[in-house]
């Protein structure tokens, strides 16, 4: 971890920057997949599962045995924990709802928004080692609560042609139940356009490799909606001298664990701080399994002692991070000061894998920077909000005139004229 | 405009369905302009306003001095309807601001969501003949509304070098001062990436060409937000036997006169109602100054006779329309069912006009059945919604070992630690 000391102010775009990610590159290669999805469907699918997950399915959709057996095969403990994150994530989402409110902007004319699911939507949850079922809750939860009609998950299946049973407990848990052995960007072009086996849906969620991101990206540019951009997962920890120095370092460690591309970044007002928890770090990161890959990503990451507190919510406001961590005991000063973050973990207790699991607030968030310009998945990411608005011969004898004239100014004519025909009639009357 | 009557329902999705739109073949060209942008900054944007606005700039900023004399230029009647206008849509855009409520999802764990103004906004106005202002309320009112910081506009300059006097005027009048002659894709990139003159921004909101939207669509894929996926304006009117042929063709017109890619669609269970409309169109189209535009727009529209109410509904969710009316006198029972629109329209006086302009509701809305999947432009689209959550002792007692299971189970072992080292502490107290 590289230890900077009392930038100037100027240093701070540059050691704000993420490291810039090669996008172009697979765009053919991608492409490809899709189109080839498009066109062969269903045989493409199986064609990719012999290829690239070493297996052949005679069924690309996970039957209600499998669902049955994977839920006897998922600890009584593991379901317990997995029930009470979920209850935590539906109370915290189902807070998100927006009651339709009727606006009367002018007499007679009445103005109305409200948010309806989007009514097929699909989910990927990547393959590997660990079945990351907890993104399940994230996206699922929120999807139920809205209603979203056609609620379908694809995730690659492994060499026994089998999906996770963690994973397949969970989407069965928030009602899903629609789920495809479907992997990578092959999976991302399925829910886009439709395959036979695997529905067309509207809009695509969820984590993925850099072949799934640039899937997600094409089929974006064909009118298929898609969560967020993606970017290397980041947190971002503010520490005073009231802070736990072994906490601090965990924190770090359990961004860093998360892949050789994650950006951890740690501020303090006080050089103490930083070596005492760059000390734990050392202690802890030698007991981890995922040690090879943590020691590659403390490797990009830095330390900086900044002169305040203050100055270190301004460096965090201009980084953006994914997941700001404030470690200290007092915090509720600064909250307000904070402009840019995807989600903030407030005080000592409250460590990133809270938020990742079970606090209710989602793991789904921007990461590279995009804080600036985008919000983490929430109950909205489902929804569109559509408005309404209903003009009595009142409401239209109200605005009228000021329509004829704008529309006018903007020699739009006929727009003009559907307001004059309204306004002639009802004199007429 | 094509009739069709009764068409089966496996019909529908060809019907329903836009003309493709061409998208690769602008990326070289654009991509140049983006790149020269980056590079030259100011320098490019000079050239670019020699070369497409046939005009040397000595300055790319509107003075305080234009701004003032557009003013006087303005007539008092068209700032009073401009007014009016400004205040409807500050009324609904304000009633969508939405409270922090803090939840707490399980004893010693409080979460809740702010909303922040997105810090730095850029909106494109278009030029050609007709002053676009209204746009500029429909943007620029609602980033006001949230606090947005820096919210700049750039707009194609005339051959004189200057920008017409209701866009400085509407700007001003929304608080928006930070004006620049930049028009196109150079305008877009500016935006995105900073000049010198024109600052850099996180989201751009906006109409525009071909050659606006790829630029839009190519930042988009750097980082930068954009509102949302453009395609050719349209409306599609459901109107029963109740509903007034007069009425019906002035609103479909007022949606053909806008471009001739514009898409009309009108529905009806009556056959005698879609005749009735056709023939008044002949009679108005006439007398409109952009009949030739609306004449070639309507030759890809079409009337089509259903069995039921319920079936244009039907049809209507499956096209998605931007703009969708309810021609006729009962139309309450019908909302429940509709599922995908941009806008809607009730009754007889509600013409479209009347939200393009003053009835509140925002006209940037989702085209080319986006309208499935994209909410139309509202304060929401100038904010990002960060989350916050705060955990107590007994909060991370209460949920820590439900984390601990979990984070094992996903074989993330830094996570379950950073819960682990926390209970211990407590523990030890």
């Amino acid at each position: 971890m590289r230890v900077i000391k009392y930038p100037p102010n100027k240093d701070w775009e540059i050691l704000a920057k993420r490291p810039e990610i090669a996008r172009e590159e697979l765009d053919t290669i991608v492409s490809e997949v899709i189109e080839n999805v498009k066109n062969n469907k269903d045989q493409a699918l199986l064609e990719y599962a012999k290829k690239f997950d070493k297996v052949n399915l005679t069924s690309l959709s996970v039957s209600e045995n499998e669902i049955s057996e994977a839920i006897t095969l998922v600890s009584d403990e593991l379901k317990s924990a997995i029930n009470l994150a979920k209850n935590n994530i539906e109370k915290f989402h189902a807070s998100q709802k927006i009651n339709v409110e009727i606006i009367e902007t002018t007499p007679g004319v009445q103005c109305w928004r409200k948010s309806l699911p989007i009514e097929k939507v699909g989910l990927y949850i990547p393959g590997g080692s660990a079945p990351l079922f907890s993104t399940i809750l994230m996206l699922g939860v929120p999807a139920k609560l809205v209603g979203c009609k056609e609620i379908i998950l694809c995730s690659p299946p492994n060499k026994e042609g089998n999906i996770h049973p963690a994973i397949l407990y969970t989407a069965n848990l928030v009602g899903i139940t629609k789920i495809y052995k479907v992997g990578g960007a092959q999976a991302i072009a399925s829910m886009a356009y439709g395959t036979g086996s695997v529905p067309q849906t509207y809009k695509i969620f969820g984590p993925g490799n850099q072949y799934v991101t640039k899937a997600k990206e094409l089929v974006q540019l064909n009118g298929v909606a898609i969560d967020m951009p993606a970017g290397p997962s980041e947190v971002l920890i503010i520490a005073d001298e009231t802070s736990n120095p072994a906490f601090v370092a965990a924190d770090l460690l359990s961004q860093a664990e998360h892949g050789t591309d994650s950006q951890v970044i740690l501020l303090s007002d006080n050089e103490q701080v930083i070596e005492a928890s760059i000390k734990e770090i050392a202690k802890q990161l030698a007991e981890l399994p995922r040690v090879d890959i943590a020691t590659l990503a403390l490797k990009n990451s830095k330390a900086i002692v900044l002169n305040t507190i203050t100055d270190c919510i301004n460096f965090s406001n201009q980084y953006a991070p994914e997941h700001l961590i404030l470690a200290t005991e007092k915090t509720d000063d600064w909250l307000e000061d904070i402009t840019n973050a995807g989600s903030v973990f407030i005080g000592n207790y409250s460590c990133e894998s809270a938020g990742d699991y079970a606090s209710g607030t989602n793991h789904t968030l921007p990461t590279n920077g995009y804080a600036k310009n985008y919000s983490g998945v929430s109950l909205d990411s489902f929804v569109k909000k559509i408005t309404f608005q209903k003009l009595s011969k009142q409401g239209i004898q109200n605005i009228g005139p000021a329509i004829e004239l704008m529309a006018e100014a903007e020699e739009l004519f006929a727009h003009k004229n559907a307001v004059t025909l309204r306004l002639k009639q009802i004199d007429n009357v």
